[in-house]
């Protein structure tokens, strides 16, 4: 019982200071992910070594990220993506490219191996545009023509950053060439296709049979165990859990019970999700990460990671015009929970070095810092087009 | 990583099967728990084999009863309890003594060790109202004075039997004698009131601040906190985590914010509370339950479980009369999943063999099974006094 008494006391040490983080970075109205990730550093191994690393917690942080995942699907919108149309899926396959061409670049340049390389470049691909969204309310600038072609472009780039992130680790997997690079990324899309079709068709016939069931809750219990299947189906082949977790939400999106869903999984989300950034950053090693070496390759990836974003979305926005395109541009720079999220699948996965991890989720911390005080600086010297 | 697969797979199988269950059961209108238990059993190791044991697990069966108990907590009402007056308590006590006197000397005179005897004891002192209360409720006779007392001597028998178990594993932990027994009696005891006590009073103080913090849910994440601290606490004193679950439920239930955090609670509840269930159906020793010795152990105990409640019970409840002290005496037999989460402490401590455990879970599920026919065939033939 002395192993209960442990976990219980990690968790409560866990679930409390993410919780006061939160309480702090949301007076301060600063991200509260970067305020869950501080905390765990505070509380980590590096620091006062309150918690330390279990095969227990890594579960817990795994379960958080998945249940993380299947709300950002939960809340993509596919219909509404289409609509959207070009200019976001433009900015959204901008963003990807050159973000992923540069990362690649620079870690080859520094020759790092390629797992690892492919991992970085990875984790520069997603936008997390959740601070944008929220700079751009506290603006009253969200029915503007830019925010909505950044609101779409992240949603594409969700989707497309998971298919990504299947096809590394797919990589990761075999040896490298070029017959199994092709299998693995028709494996992934295969995957990805195989239960967005047969889903979409599934909950189009059966989603107004659910709350006929005699279970509490339908709609929540069917919402977890999809999510939990898929999640362990995609696990199985190969992939990340989380692509699994982020397709059921995609999936039950559409269904006409979504609503409820979406609520009855806030408090899921409330006890788990920050459980999974405070481990994330008590894994941060803070000794290491403040040498010369790795803060001159932090500063690299973030330059990277700013220049790839900023020119990859802008470029892609140039009919916009250049104000808005800049908007757009910088709209698309912050990676938060995302590149955080891929940071963890390689440091899970051994795919990825302790050294490199912390690079990778310092990047995604500051490049979540910097924009909203970016963009507001834009915003004030002229305003967007309706 | 195949680890992390196997735990999805193993969480997505319980849930999935502990849903189905409820659905089947919700149809048939018995009680959901039952279905849980059996779904277990089904896919346990007994049966198809399709979940094993593991200490992941073990965790989330410990956090499933760790919310079940802090919802129990949450739905007690301590000023209500004080109200319902003599009646209760003199049924409440008189449903603890002597069920628990009686399963005492049947386990002693059957020369089961000390800790085993004194641990079935327990398993027979709780009584599970849920039961009882939706059998009356389907009869539209929640407003009548026996089913008052039911309800209020359910609430006293949560409180002391959570005082008993905490004392039953206290001398479970050190070598047997007047004095330990007295104070690990006195410690639990005085867990309990230091909790209770302290609690209230800041919860009288704080609880009108709690919704003027800027954390998202604040009144849902210091629940959380004080459920998973106070569970650590009493694991680390030696006491059930469970216990701390539900003193923090019963201190919180006076908060002006307990409702929102009871229906924030819901999901959470949903998700976890019916993998315990499952979990603890699944230990089930099934081939050897179903052999002779077991058998007949089985329904001695159940014998000892009916007639304890049911005299103890009754006998308490003379004044209101034959019929409704009758009514009063069948209502409180169930011990649905108080009896099972004893039985859970017992067996995951090593405190209780395997068939004994199998032996207080089949205990707990014919009592609850039985409850509702009988109590309608005795309302049937004369209504109660309102």
């Amino acid at each position: 019982m002395e192993n209960t008494a442990k976990i219980l006391l990690d968790l409560f040490l866990i679930f409390a200071a993410a919780k006061v983080a939160g309480e702090i970075f949301n007076r301060l109205k600063q991200p509260v992910v970067v305020g869950e990730i501080l905390a765990g550093m505070l509380i980590g191994p590096s620091l006062l070594g309150w918690i330390g690393h279990s095969s227990f917690l890594d579960i817990f942080a795994e379960l958080g990220v998945i249940f993380l995942l299947f709300t950002v699907g939960l809340q993509t919108d596919l219909t509404e993506m289409v609509r959207v149309g070009k200019h976001a899926l433009a900015v959204a396959v901008g963003g990807v490219t050159l973000p992923f061409i540069l990362g690649y670049a620079l870690m080859a340049a520094l020759n790092r191996p390629l797992v690892e390389s492919l991992f970085v470049a990875t984790a520069l691909v997603a936008t997390s545009v959740g601070i944008t969204a929220r700079v751009l309310a506290d603006l009253g600038k969200l029915q503007t023509r830019a925010a909505r072609v950044i609101l779409g472009a992240a949603v594409v780039d969700d989707i497309l950053g998971m298919i990504v992130l299947a096809v590394v680790i797919g990589i990761s997997r075999g040896k490298f060439s070029l017959l199994s690079t092709l299998l693995v990324a028709i494996e992934a899309i295969a995957f990805t296709a195989f239960v967005v079709v047969l889903g979409r068709k599934a909950i189009g016939t059966f989603s107004h049979k659910i709350p006929k069931l005699h279970m509490p809750q339908p709609a929540f219990a069917l919402g977890l165990a999809l999510c939990l299947g898929l999640s362990a189906a995609a696990s199985y082949i190969g992939l990340a859990a989380i692509i699994g977790a982020f397709l059921a939400g995609l999936v039950l999106a559409e269904a006409t019970e979504a609503t409820r869903l979406r609520q009855n999984m806030e408090p899921i989300y409330e006890f788990l999700v920050p459980i999974f950034f405070v481990i994330t950053g008590s894994r941060m090693d803070l000794p290491k990460l403040f040498t010369p070496p790795i803060i001159s390759l932090t500063l690299l990836v973030v330059l990277v990671a700013v220049i790839g974003k900023f020119l990859g979305c802008g470029a892609a926005a140039f009919r916009l015009g250049r104000h808005d395109a800049t908007a757009v541009g910088v709209g698309m720079i912050p990676r938060g929970e995302v590149g955080i999220v891929v940071g963890m699948v390689g440091l899970s996965r051994g795919l990825i070095s302790g050294d490199l991890f912390s690079v990778v989720i310092s990047m995604s911390i500051l490049t979540t810092l910097m924009t909203p005080p970016l963009l507001r600086l834009l915003l004030a010297r002229r305003p967007l087009v309706v």
